[in-house]
C-alpha cells in the first residue's frame, strides 16, 4: 500500500478540554509505530503555530512525560481562536510541505474540522501527497457523527458534580440556585446536571436549554411551583438560552437594563446572565435567598476532574486517526466515535470530513421533555456511562424523627 | 467522675462545608461508646431545629450509612442562618432540658461558639447539669485558637484545582483571567490559591486579600506588568477586598457604576465583582482577552473534591469534642486543632469558649508578601498539607523547538 514516508504533525485547536492532551499523545504514541515516520512534530497555538513555524519536536519526549502531560487539562501544545480562510490555509500548506509533514491531525471542534478539510483541498490540487485528518474535541458534544465528542464527559462529570454539592447546599440554606452552564447553540453539557440527582427531590428541577425557546413567564412560574413544593429550587441553564425569536437572553435581559438607562455598561463578564435572572426572580417572585453561580472556565479546565472513560477514548480517537492514516491509507477524513453497546462499548469510524465540518448537532427531540424544562430518562441513559466510573452518589441521614414534648 | 446520664443533641450552623458530616458523625459514633448516653439525637436546621424540637434519633442510624453521609458534603442535618439573641438561647435551653439533653454539640464558626456559650451560662443559671462543646468548621479559616479549620482544607484544595485548571486554560489562550474566591474578612481561601503553582510562570501570579488596602492603581500596575511579561495573567481577588477606607471594593465599583446614573440595578449577584474589574481591567489596559470566575457555592460544596486530611480531622475533632465531655468530665468550650509537627501531625485541646466565641482570625502578616499582592513560602509550607494526599501537579511537554525553514 501507498504510506509516504515523512513527518506526523499534530495540532490544537479552540476551546481546551480536560481530555484534550490524551489525543495528541495517542497520535504520537501511535506513530511512532510506523518506521516511515521520519518525526512526530507539534504545533504550538494551533493554526497559528503551523504558519509561523512554531513546532516541537514531540519524538523527542518520553514515553513517561507523554503520559504525565495526557492527565494534565487544557492544551498542552498551547490553543489559538483563529479562524483560517482559504489563503490562511494555503499558507498552512506550504509550511507543512516545506518541512515535508506527509500526516496532519487537527484535534479541535467543527470549525477545525473545516481546516483540515481545506488544507486536504490544498494538497490535492498541488499533487503533494499527504493525509489529513480531523480528530474530535469538543465540550459541546455538538458535532456530528459522533455519538459524543471526547471532552464532553469530563466536563459534564464536572457539571454534575457542581450541581450535587451545589444541591446538598441549596438543601441546607433554602432559596433558589442557579447555574449557567456553557454552551451556546447545543445544551447537552446543561442537561448532564441532570446526572447529579440522586434522591427524587434532589435537583436539578428546571433545566433550560439553547434548543427550547426561553419564555420568562413560563420560566417563573416553573421557579414558583418547585419552590412552593419543597421551599428549595434547583435551576441549570445554557448561556446560550434565547427567545422565540431566537435572540439570546443575555442580550434581551441587557437591552431591558439598557432600556431602563443604564448607559454603556459592558455587562460582558461571565456572570451577567445568572445575576440578571437572579434579579429576576427576587423581583418577580419576592424570594429573598436566590444564588447563581456562573461555572465558567472550570467546567472544561479543573484540575483532577477528569473522567475516566472521556480520558480512555480521548486516547483513542487520536491512536484510531493514525491507525486510519497509515494502515487503511486514508487520505483525509473525520473519527467519529460510533457507541455499540448502550451500557457501554464505543467503535470507531472514519467518516467523510463533510459530515462534520462547519456542521452543529443539537439535542435530539428525544433527550428533551415535553415542557422544554427537563430532560428525559433517555438522555440520563444516554449520558451516565460517559461521567465515567467515579461514583456521584450523595446519602442522607435515615435517623426517624423524635416526638415532640413541648410540642 | 460526675457522667451525667441524658442525651447527647448535635447540630450543624452556619455555610456548608465539605466535610461537616464528618463531625456530626465523629460525635455519634464517639458517644455510642458510653453507657450514660440514652440516646444521640440530631437537630434539623441548626438552632431553630432545637427551638422547634425538630430531631431526628441518629442512635437508629447504622454505622455504614454514617460513614457514607459522612463522605457527602454540605450540612446532612440541615442548616440555618438564624443568629440566636439571649432569649433564643434561652428557649433552646428550655427544650434540651425537656430532653433531657446532657451533652450539646455545635458544629460551626464563630458566631455558633457563641450561642454554646450563652446556652451554657443559661443551664449553669439553671443549676442544670449539662456539657456544651463547640466544634470548630468553616472554609474561611477565621477561628482564633485553630492552626486550621475543619472545611478550610477541602474547600482550599477546591481553589487550587480551580486556579491550575484555568491557569492551564489561559496559558492555552492568553489574557487575563480573575477568580473571585470567598472570604469576606480573612484571606485564606484566596491565598491557597497560591498552592495552583506548578513552574515558576505558573499563576496565580497577583493574590489580593481581604488583609492589604485594595488600591485600584497598584492593581493596574500590577496586571500591566505581568502581562507584558508573559503574555497572561492569572489573579486571585477575595470577594472581601477593600480600599484603605475599609470599604469594600464591590460597593465602591457599583457606587461608580450608580454615579454614572445605572440606576438602582441590583447587582447584587455573585458575579458582579469579578465582572467589574474585568471591565476596570479592559478599560483602562485596554486588553481583550479578560475574563473573570466567581468559584461561589461550588468551593465549599462540590462534590468529590474533599481534602482526606480535612475528613479525617472534621471526624477527629467530633470524637475529640465527646471524650472531652465524657472523660475529661469539661463542662463547657471548643475543640481548637493544634500543629505539632510542621509537615505533618496535629492534636486537639479543649479551649475556654470565649477565646473563640465571636472573635475573627485573620492572615498573619508572615503570609503576605511586602507589596501587599501575593502570599510568602511561609504560607505555601502552612497550607500545602491541608489539601490532603491528592497530587495537584499539572505537566508540559518538554519536546525541542523544532528550526524554522521558511522564516
Amino acid at each position: 500500500m501507498n504510506r509516504p514516508e515523512g513527518k506526523v504533525l499534530v495540532a490544537q485547536g479552540g476551546g481546551p478540554t480536560h481530555v484534550i492532551n490524551q489525543s495528541v499523545v495517542g497520535v504520537a504514541l501511535a506513530a511512532r509505530n510506523f518506521p516511515n515516520v521520519t518525526a512526530v512534530y507539534g504545533a504550538l497555538h494551533g493554526v497559528s503555530g503551523i504558519i509561523n513555524e512554531d513546532f516541537i519536536d514531540l519524538s523527542r519526549e518520553t514515553v513517561h512525560n507523554l503520559n504525565q502531560v495526557a492527565a494534565t487539562p487544557s492544551s498542552g501544545l498551547l490553543s489559538t481562536r483563529d479562524k483560517p480562510d482559504r489563503e490562511y490555509c494555503e499558507k498552512m500548506f506550504e509550511v507543512m510541505r516545506a518541512h515535508d509533514i506527509r500526516y496532519f491531525f487537527y484535534v479541535g471542534g467543527n470549525d477545525s474540522s473545516d481546516t483540515v478539510r481545506i488544507v486536504s483541498e490544498h494538497a490535492k490540487a498541488a499533487n503533494y501527497d499527504m493525509r489529513a485528518i480531523h480528530i474530535p474535541k469538543t465540550i459541546d458534544n455538538d458535532l456530528e457523527e459522533n455519538d459524543h465528542c471526547p471532552g464532553f464527559g469530563s466536563a459534564a462529570k464536572f457539571v454534575s458534580q457542581a450541581f450535587a454539592g451545589a444541591g446538598l447546599d441549596n438543601r441546607a440554606l433554602g432559596g433558589i440556585y442557579i447555574g449557567v452552564v456553557m454552551g451556546r447553540h447545543a445544551g447537552f453539557l446543561t442537561a448532564a446536571a441532570a446526572l447529579a440527582k440522586t434522591y427524587a427531590d434532589d435537583g436539578p428541577h428546571l433545566i433550560y436549554l439553547p434548543e427550547r425557546a426561553f419564555d420568562q413567564a413560563s420560566f417563573l412560574a416553573d421557579v414558583k411551583r418547585v419552590y412552593e413544593q419543597h421551599g428549595f429550587c434547583m435551576i441549570a441553564v445554557s448561556e446560550g438560552i434565547s427567545d422565540a425569536d431566537g435572540t439570546p437572553m443575555i442580550s434581551k435581559l441587557m437591552g431591558e437594563v439598557e432600556k431602563d438607562a443604564h448607559g454603556n455598561i459592558q455587562l460582558s463578564g461571565t456572570g451577567a446572565l445568572g445575576d440578571l435572572l437572579t434579579k429576576t426572580i427576587k423581583d418577580e417572585l419576592n424570594i429573598k435567598r436566590v444564588r447563581a453561580d456562573t461555572f465558567g472556565y472550570l467546567q472544561r479546565s479543573f484540575l483532577g476532574a477528569a473522567s475516566d472513560t472521556d480520558q480512555h477514548e480521548a486516547r483513542e480517537v487520536g491512536e484510531k486517526a493514525v491507525q486510519f492514516a497509515m494502515i487503511e491509507g486514508a487520505t483525509e477524513g473525520s473519527v467519529a466515535i460510533r457507541r455499540t453497546a448502550i451500557n457501554y462499548a464505543v467503535d470507531y469510524e472514519l467518516v467523510p470530513i463533510s459530515n462534520v465540518a462547519g456542521k452543529t448537532r443539537h439535542m435530539p427531540a428525544e433527550y428533551i421533555n415535553a415542557d422544554g424544562n427537563g430532560v428525559t430518562q433517555a438522555f440520563i441513559d444516554y449520558c451516565r456511562p460517559l461521567i465515567g466510573s467515579s461514583p456521584l452518589q450523595s446519602y442522607r441521614f435515615r435517623a426517624p424523627a423524635v416526638p415532640k414534648i413541648l410540642g
